[in-house]
């Protein structure tokens, strides 16, 4: 008999999963701070809870698709949070994208509850979240990973082991590191192209045809041709996880040079309002640099 | 009847490229600074010309594979040149990887014999080249890389149009600037990894997984996993393509700043003596850096 | 009659601005984590506490010049901290440098206890601190600091008011910023000028004779001709400053490119153990880029 | 009896250096492109030369004081180029602002005139050549400079000896970018502190009290008061030096991170049309990347 689960955070990517939870047939129970969004998933047959404690309280694993840190602690922590509903019987998987250093605190203070705690972000946005196909990066205990695979692989294609808890984000914030510096410098090839009298097909057509390319590339060139960024990935989430990556290098000792200009890319993106398109926006930041 | 061709430079590109023009009949003839590099193909039976200008005498199409500006004026305009045998029956293809501010001033100099000219560098490296699987980024007059058309797909899998003369080498500007950036990228994300604790082959599989996976992260990963950067691709032949992408993007107001870091990046490893190596062994780079 | 004053911290810089206070004719008592570093201070005449609580206990002003937020943690809230002593006759000075937003936060903590809170940072090192030449950056109500004005000034040549409580500090970062900035530009210059031929002395003639002159460089090039780095202002330091300035741009939607450049040059320094040299051993970054 | 003396270029600052040598009582004859420009200094006596040639024939020690190769390929070799006057009893001093690169090319041409050579660029802007002092950055044989120094003194204040013909050259590149770096960090600077709320006076306060002090900033505090930028050192000179910069960096192997960076910066402000202000306008670069 399959887990009761319960899923906080019902967004673009956390409605999509949650319905791919519930059609493997699993019991599923859900809640999200704006209520209306759980009707879908209500009429698909899942219950929903008034709110995160009771939700903790009538499933055995918890899952969180949240917008950040704010979210996360208010969910877990705040009034009628899910944590005090949390005990050894239970395993809370946090999903959401967040910091290494931000997973390795939550992780301590719900160490004291006996809850399991894998982190578990995922790479992929909204298309992949709707087919299952995701490729879910997960931290903890491999045994507990290893148990939660069947449950985890109806939200994905793959489940790629990175560690202890933590190393999920970490995992995280290396794969949109290169998200970034590949989105970044397709943007700036095709903006130094452009000035140099090339043609956009005839450039995407070399790039289709090499070894660089990427089945990104495709995707967000219908955006720079349309001239069009509605967002599968929000720019400033972009700009979030480059100050992450600046962060934790600052920690590591790892140099990100590369990592730093996208910082500064995309900040500029933000600061002239783009924060909410598509990362493929940052075609824009280099157009406008250019000032033509 | 195929018309005879010459071929000018047989190196690790060029010595490929000549064999599989020979294999498909046409009549070839070569010639190569070093005369040794000839026998391969003088075994395959091509003639073997003394110097540029009997090469040019004897044929029709004039192929050039040289390794930039100064070979490349060595055998049109130095002594036994060429570029003396050109005429309006002749036909020039450069395939060497150089400027287009150089092409273009190798085009008004050509213009004056009368011979038709075609800039054609081409995206791939040794296997492609053995394989006759190149991508050909022709500039010059459209019917006239029609017409040479299945000539050039001898050598390479695809032809694809960039504009009038010198925009065949804007092409491969571009195309190698966005190599670079995801080479160099790569190579900061790997080490960004590292020091935070993740699994290289853990790290290699999440970008497998997903939309950031292009054919070259597989080849150039073996290196990284080797510590082994043999050149299919020479470091010191991409730095000095960072700074063509720096020179053509100050005169066309093209904004460059991760080309600009690729320039300081691989910059740093030819001065620790790493030029000969792969493109890869910008791995080598971060690596030191990051001091550990 | 002069008021009471505490002095928390007695390092290079501490020891030397308590010292002055004294000579000044205020009644002092000073504390420091290692007792040793007060004795220097007891036989001028100063009090000794044993610890910050008894320290904020027996003065009316407490002045902090400490390495850090942890430290300043520690002495204010930490077992026998200051701040258990604080009340509305008290007014705390905080001299160490730390960032506009944990400034911010100690000052929303230190309103509870009624005490007066100034944000006091300093411009210039040692040999400024031992002469009582410092520039005082100060944040707080107007009125409190003119009032605080000659005590303020027995440490320092100049009071320069910043705005509210936290732009002290503020301060301290903008300047901070272009002082990495000149350093490094200066250092990144001059091993330019190195490996294009240029004397070193003539170089440094050719800045001191126009209008880029700046004491700094006088200093500076003292070390650099030496090779020998002596901390007046320790490389780590301003290696987290610089990582203060990208967190505080981070926020404030302000454009750093070249602050951002300057923290990835003094992590690489950092990360080659040269942490407790001074700022001025970039040069060895500088050189050790170049390879030669 | 003093040398008679040929001027070539009267434009700002050709104009007021020519003025000094005739004021120091030299005989003095020039010439300008546009002719118009050469009656001011007609009217103080000096004799006005219809073309370069005519000019290099009746003087001994020819000045040129030109805006860039352009100019002096014309002045020196075009149709009634000065070159074809040169002779062992010239000497020819470049005092405008070209490459290294370009003044060895220059130098090996003339050689074969039998002419001496120096190259002499300038540290300073206007106001420095009105009142004769600026500093004169000499390269070439150094018994020649110091012949040619009292010359020499009539428009500036010092003649720095800078090494073999060329280096001339390259000490002005190592002083503008160092001054490039400066002025790009005051203007970042500035923008951070502004949107993080600190006053521009305040700021100003700061930076002349301390150890950064420059006379520059002072100079160009002003303008960014105003937001005024008349072209005291045009913009577009700066950022075409910093190309010279990553251009003689590139074949000396010198990192040049803050050097490119500024490249960068100041390309966006000629993008933006901002080519013909000062170089303090790079503080409108920065307010705009901040996009506020």
């Amino acid at each position: 008999m399959k887990a009761k689960v319960g899923f906080l955070g019902l967004g673009i990517m956390g409605g999509a999963m949650a319905a791919n939870i519930l059609r493997a047939g699993y019991p599923l129970m859900v809640h999200n701070r704006t209520a209306a969004k759980s009707e879908p998933l209500a009429e698909m047959g899942a219950g929903v809870a008034s709110d995160p404690r009771h939700l903790a309280q009538a499933t055995e694993i918890i899952i969180a698709m949240l917008t950040g840190p704010e979210a996360l602690d208010a969910c877990l922590w705040g009034p009628e949070g899910a944590a005090a509903a949390f005990n050894e019987k239970k395993t809370f998987i946090n999903m959401s994208s967040v910091s290494p250093r931000y997973t390795r605190e939550m992780a301590a203070r719900l160490a004291l509850t006996g809850a399991a705690f894998i982190d578990a972000p995922v790479s992929g946005t909204k298309k992949p979240a709707q087919e299952g196909s995701l490729v879910i990066l997960a931290g903890g205990p491999r045994e507990k990973i290893q148990e939660l695979e069947p449950l985890l692989l109806t939200m994905g294609k793959k489940v790629i082991y990175c560690g202890g808890v933590g190393q999920g984000s970490m995992m995280k914030m290396f794969i949109n590191l290169l998200l970034g510096i590949m989105m970044a410098g397709f943007a700036e090839c095709l903006n130094f192209g452009r000035l140099g009298g090339l043609d956009f097909e005839a450039m995407l057509d070399t790039v289709a045809s090499g070894a660089m390319n990427a089945p990104m590339f495709q995707v967000k060139a219908a955006n720079l041709r349309e001239q069009s960024y509605p967002a599968a990935f929000p720019f400033k989430h972009l700009s979030k996880d480059a100050k992450f990556v600046v962060d934790t290098a600052y920690e590591s000792g790892a140099p990100v040079p590369l990592g730093q200009m996208l910082l500064h890319l995309y900040r500029l993106g933000v600061a002239r309002g783009w924060g909410d398109e598509d990362i493929s926006a940052i075609a824009k930041v280099m157009e406008h640099l250019s000032g033509k």
